[in-house]
């Protein structure tokens, strides 16, 4: 056989996890799908909104001249300077439309970036539970992940990032609201991380970068605030995605915006629009790009994520399991209530209730349920993971 | 500065034709856009098919469950189906869905391909001139491009890519209708190739795959036919686009399609579904899928471009340059009437003329045409290539 050896040995690696959506898609076939309470991806239910509807049918119509074709590589001026604009609204900031650049959701953002910035063995350090996929967007570069540990309540531990600073750091990870736990970041630990940040930046003679990835930063609940990295730390790069804002994730739409007050912001910014090109990405979907110019102030009914929320916890916490409520994005991170998680997952899957064990997220000792399922898979899956958690005892 | 080497080196090295981009955007600001004459960019100026933008409109208006959802990576199995079909009726073949992937246009396929089957070190055969991007799209994965010359009329030179294989050769790469040339491969030609890459896979006991780029293969004149690289050799994929044969550039919609004969075939699909997600391409985008299944023998209208070849050869035949009339693509490869074709481009520019140096696609001494022009940019360009030619006698 013939295909790269990084990639063979990564697809066997991968193959538990599928090996579980595959016992999932058996089940479905052998109950019916409506017995069967998938909470294991993270694909919003919620339709977009219907403004999004009205201007993709307008847009259909009318004629714009090279409508579909290319546009430079990092995107429509137009939708850049939009985006620049809500930026700036929303957080009193000074962009320009040089400072975003269009990508292929928040996932060709990160590669993006980190092909930008990574010379092989750079470190990355992000804080754990995290997105599995980072794994990977570092390893394509060369980079390594370093982990560092979060406190209990899953709020950034900035010492224990600070210990994992070295001289092959070249950025932080964070993610807020954050996949798997759902943890908003406050503007107080975001501060101290900063500062930490500069200390050492300084004692090194780097830079080092914070890389903030936020799909999920307009899914919050209870008046919580995203607080805005660019306005407590210069070198900072943040990666968007409008899959979960506007319930788009087969769409690839989102954007990498650079801090203005960044350091060489101009070489940093050809390299993020050469990386976008020679990636293969080319650009980011041009109608998409021309939509989301469209639409301001317009997203997914969030609401309706905090009422999934409020029902999933409260019939988890009548069952006895425990876990930190979560505050944004629409992901539940529960302690197991025996150490092997994988070994708990299965027995989930035997009442027919899909989740994905902690080990994938790099916290083994916890599942994730992703909430963005029908109100009813959630209500009458309660009885089944109150099973599962008396069978323990 | 933190940027990765690579790409700061990268960035430096391709600042030569951006430089003349930005000339050229200085020129059309003095001179008013209809006075420069923009030859520069493989953009196509024929609008997508009428077709398409009824079913755009029809699509828009359409309730569909999770219609803009993620899907599997590899895409809508309808769409993967319906292209299967495709393939099959045109060439008598046997692919399933299963032997098609969703890309993000043909960048994005090479891309995925690459990444799947590159171990560092590994070389990728190209016969020139070839496609830029290409050193990219094999660099990213740690791959040697290595080039091997064609015939004077560009055709392949079986003999020197035999020439080029050796024991790290994991494929060859070819691009048929050729951008830059025009060129179609004949059957007998592509043939050949094959029968040398089957004895050289036998002598070096290794799989050495041929990678076809085929956004062009619907672009062809004359009644030229394109051969099916599948029918001629077992261990080949495709990368396709619709970028050209739909007037979609900007949408980054295409495939990966692979021989169903091929080699341990299961493991190399799964090996291309895994790259296509952790390189952050993840799926193609979903709406574009969808509408790509309802287009049954929807292209555009090729007799347009066909129109601009011959209006553009007859003047330049006229003029007095030399060239191979192209068979396909909307490429004009002619031959720069001074040895250096960077000052022959440059002295094009004093005429308001933009065109590309053959140096950046392997052939120093030629000059390519983009001529996906409007017809008058065309009529109305001769006169200056008529005088720069003169000046060099």
């Amino acid at each position: 056989m013939s295909i790269a050896r990084k990639i063979k040995a990564a697809g066997a690696q991968s193959s538990m996890i599928r090996k579980m959506f595959e016992e999932g898609a058996i089940l479905k076939k052998k109950f019916g799908a409506d017995k069967v309470y998938d909470f294991s991806l993270g694909n919003p239910n919620v339709e977009p909104p219907e403004k999004f509807r009205q201007e993709l049918q307008k847009l259909a119509q009318e004629i714009i001249a090279n409508k579909h074709g290319y546009m430079p590589n990092a995107g429509y001026m137009e939708t850049r300077q939009f985006i620049a604009d809500k930026i700036n609204k929303m957080q009193g900031l000074k962009l320009a439309g040089d400072h975003v650049i269009m990508s292929c959701g928040a996932g060709g953002a990160l590669n993006v970036i980190f092909k930008a910035l990574l010379d092989p063995q750079d470190e990355v350090i992000v804080p754990v539970p995290f997105f599995m996929e980072y794994n990977a967007y570092v390893d394509n570069y060369g980079g390594v992940l370093r982990k560092a540990k979060t406190r209990d309540d899953f709020s950034l531990d900035v010492a224990a990032i600070a210990a994992a600073v070295n001289d092959k750091t070249k950025a932080v990870l964070i993610n807020s609201p954050n996949n798997p736990t759902g943890k908003v970041y406050s503007t107080r630990n975001i501060t101290d991380l900063a500062r930490m940040l500069d200390k050492k930046s300084n004692e090194l003679q780097k830079t080092i970068y914070l890389v903030s990835d936020e799909p999920y930063s307009e899914i919050v609940y209870d008046n919580v605030k995203v607080p805005n990295i660019f306005t407590v730390y210069k070198n900072s790069i943040i990666a968007y995605s409008y899959s979960k804002t506007l319930s788009l994730p087969g769409e690839r739409i989102g954007y990498i915006a650079v801090n203005p007050e960044i350091e060489e912001a101009s070489e940093l910014l050809n390299a993020l629009i050469l990386c976008t090109r020679i990636s293969g990405f080319v650009n980011a979907p041009a109608l998409m790009q021309r939509i989301i110019a469209r639409l301001q102030d317009v997203k997914v009914d969030v609401d309706v994520y905090k009422r999934k929320r409020d029902l999933l916890c409260s019939g988890l916490g009548k069952a006895g399991y425990k876990f930190e409520k979560p505050q944004g994005a629409f992901y539940l991170f529960v302690q197991s209530p025996i150490a092997d998680d994988v070994a708990f997952v299965q027995s989930l899957l035997k009442k027919n209730i899909l989740v994905v064990p902690g080990s994938a997220f790099g916290s083994p000792g916890y599942f994730r349920i992703a909430y963005c399922v029908d109100d009813a898979a959630i209500v009458n899956s309660i009885a089944g993971f109150a099973e599962a958690i008396k069978e323990c005892q």
